[in-house]
């Protein structure tokens, strides 16, 4: 069990969408509790940002505001083994490419890299999805893998989540708790994911393809680019 | 279009559950987008703690940790239109009895009253559920609805939800979000649940009586105690 994955951040950005976050760290926060420690070290969450000031999750002038507290910047973030990278509308904004740079000088040292949402173009962006299969959020489907960064992925339209090695990107927000769970069933055992889904109460969605998103945005699926 | 209500509230506490908050609020954030802004004045957020303090999500010595940073005290705190109120471990700890007299004090005022999970037990200690029906966490079942605070109310155990007036009761954790989108469809009407889940790619149960949890954890009506 010493084996097992133990220290976990997240990327954090202004903009950033809650539920992409917080739903995937909700399991995780039921396994982190002391009834889960069953033999192996205490789960850390490092949560990363540019600087540790409190980040939003709306526009500085959007009165519906949720700001989160980062314990870590971007430089000096702690060893990790699984890095979670959320998606957003502010995925898309300037300043995100040292979050780009940092997933890139990250990544080789990471047992896992877990992106939901548009967290996916920015694992793009660091060149870590290249050569791979790799999903994303199906409302702006065409933007995201229409990017000049995202022509070396072979983009999967009909996709709850899609796992590559051991890159796993999920389609969008309510996405990314399905595919923690199934990531959790991989890593952990399914046991743990049946416990965690009672205590949630969670209608879990454990077919990767049952995704009714793709064909509501009638998305197709996007093959690398020929250079 | 004028009359619906605006101004939202949210409760915090330390070792809040974070799918509690962050499920019901990402819809809503949704709705508080610009596109979504049709007519009527901007939704805003009042995110309520005892201090200004960010509140954490873990026990104080819980190395997985995240906190949310409040906009108000329950001494400060603006007028609200719905006050919304997550459970988690920290609903039933020391200090939160003025949270409950936060409710009791405020509930005259609100239009509406949303609790998720153990945040029932919060609206039970603030005797606002006194004489209604009403739900809660399935885990914690017989530790609520048994707590003398409880016996005026009528614990519905079958349901992801329950409406008595203008107070909904939803059931653990996740099933705060569905009891959410089943509120928007009322008050804001059932074309911007639609856009919402669309954009959440959320499987949506709108059916309140969908609850499997009540049988897995063998949870039963609690009436209330004749006195």
């Amino acid at each position: 069990m010493a084996e097992l994955p133990s220290r976990f951040g997240v990327i954090l950005y202004p903009e950033f969408e809650v539920l992409d976050l917080f739903g995937p760290l909700e399991a995780l926060n039921i396994i982190s509790r002391p009834e889960f420690q069953t033999g192996y070290k205490h789960f850390s969450l490092s949560i990363i940002a540019a600087t540790l000031d409190p980040v939003p999750s709306m526009r500085a002038n959007n009165p519906f505001q949720q700001t989160v507290v980062p314990t870590h910047t971007l430089d000096n973030a702690p060893p990790l083994d699984v890095l979670l990278v959320p998606g957003g509308i502010g995925s898309d904004h300037e300043g995100t490419d040292k979050i780009a740079e940092f997933i890139c000088h990250r990544y080789p040292s990471l047992k896992y890299l877990i992106t939901v949402c548009t967290g996916a173009d920015l694992a793009a962006r660091a060149g870590v999805l290249d050569g791979r299969k790799a999903t994303t959020n199906k409302l702006v489907w065409k933007y995201i893998t229409g990017k000049p960064t995202s022509h070396k992925t072979h983009w999967i339209a009909q996709a709850r989540w899609v796992t590559d090695g051991n890159i796993w990107t999920t389609s969008g927000v309510s996405a990314g708790t399905d595919g923690m769970l199934a990531w959790i069933a991989e890593v952990y055992g399914e046991d743990y994911v049946e416990k965690i889904v009672h205590g949630m109460e969670f209608f879990r969605h454990p077919d990767s393809s049952n995704d009714p998103f793709a064909g509501i945005y009638g998305c197709q699926d996007v093959p690398p680019v020929c250079s």
